[in-house]
């Protein structure tokens, strides 16, 4: 290699590992924001809620500070096609944690609105056991990826099949509540759709998996997995239906 | 400007309008797919619905092809700063057709399941009329990008007020239904994500709009926008929390 060319390689390298400590960082935040969420929720904590929903924005600046970096990088250090690879991944996958920082929010927000009405059964701790779960996915695949951990990247797109499992029964479960009493139905909206984000980032942690999957393998993510529920037939509930378009 | 400086600018310009020929593609399935799936609820055609469904691979199969080929385009031809940018906005441009060509699969397969239940009222003309108006919405967005009007785009973005109101204004409707006849909960809680769907389009619609007014204009999209409604303090539906994440 001519000493120019390592020279421009190292450069690259070392804008690389700037972009990559900003998504850690952008990771940690967002670990922050999913858990606290759901544990303003749990033990109705106007105060935690207020606090995820204005951490939101640094979540965001980070985003945006990312993807200028690595246009920047681009258009600077013309990488390889591997390595252009990897700074796209990065980009994704920066999409993928700002998400997770809005559906957060969003928890936030609908529990500032439920801490007014009565709690239904125990589907707050629930709540909060997903969302636990989904932290930990998200905490692998961090870690997968800067190991480039191809086996515990396929661990977590593995685990987001329990995911979808605790949000079927939780999706049932409000459904009772509401046909026992209509006075449930608003306090059940709420909940369902906190659970349908908890959901939500469940995919997006698996979409951060199967980037590094993608990294370590060049193999893409196979065809869409199976849905660990087959209610899509049943006319009554189809709860998996909610898995498109996040 | 050198020759062969020359030779890479209009090459480059080749590959994009490559690129934007993709684009124009893929916006033109995700028209039919939208108004497609909103007639199928409309008529109850379950053919019609599946025929979204099946045609939903094209689109992902567009948007895959796009951005390999975006990819190959900054690799091969390491363009300027702005070209650069035109080139990474097509690739946002194209994530968000892709998401709205799965929120439109989402449709028809709730679809397939509300004709096998009684309608509820008058809602999905409403959901029809809903559905064209982002449709219209998302033709003048791609004709703003491809003319860069800053104008028209503009004016894109204004019009999401309107199906973020048609949203509300269903939303309560749903409520009251259920509210009326418990029995009525689960068709109107899939009404209402298919309402949620589409006022997710529209957010998507106003997205790639804001690229158009970036790409013109240099200017970063304002603030997040003055919510068309504002129910969030209204303890009761706060329908507008569903803004977040999408």
């Amino acid at each position: 290699m001519s000493e120019l060319k390592q020279h421009i390689a190292s450069a690259f390298d070392r804008d690389l590992e700037g972009i990559q400590a900003q998504i850690m960082k952008m990771g940690g935040l967002v670990e922050a924001a999913i858990m606290q969420s759901a544990k303003s929720l749990e033990t109705r904590d106007e105060e935690l809620a207020e606090l995820v929903r204005r951490n939101d924005a640094a979540i965001d600046a980070l985003e945006e500070s990312l993807n200028e970096e690595a246009a920047r990088v681009i258009a600077l250090r013309a990488p390889t096609a591997s390595d252009l690879r990897i700074v796209l991944s990065v980009m994704r996958m920066s999409a993928n944690l700002e998400r997770m920082g809005d559906l957060s929010k969003n928890i936030a927000k609908r529990t500032g609105v439920l801490v007014q009405m009565q709690a239904i059964g125990g589907t707050a701790p629930s709540l909060r056991r997903m969302a636990r779960e989904v932290e930990l996915m998200l905490k692998d695949a961090l870690d997968a990826y800067i190991q480039r951990d191809e086996a515990l990247a396929e661990d977590v797109i593995e685990r987001d099949r329990d995911v979808d499992q605790m949000y079927n029964t939780l999706f049932r479960e409000f459904l009772t509540f509401m046909l026992e009493d209509p006075r449930n139905i608003t306090a059940c909206m709420h909940l369902h759709f906190i659970a349908k984000n908890i959901e939500r980032m469940g995919d997006h942690v698996t979409s951060i998996a199967e980037q590094v999957v993608f990294l370590t393998t060049g193999r893409k993510p196979d065809e869409p997995r199976e849905k660990a529920d087959r209610t899509s037939t049943d006319a009554d509930l189809a709860p998996d239906m909610d898995k498109d378009g996040d």
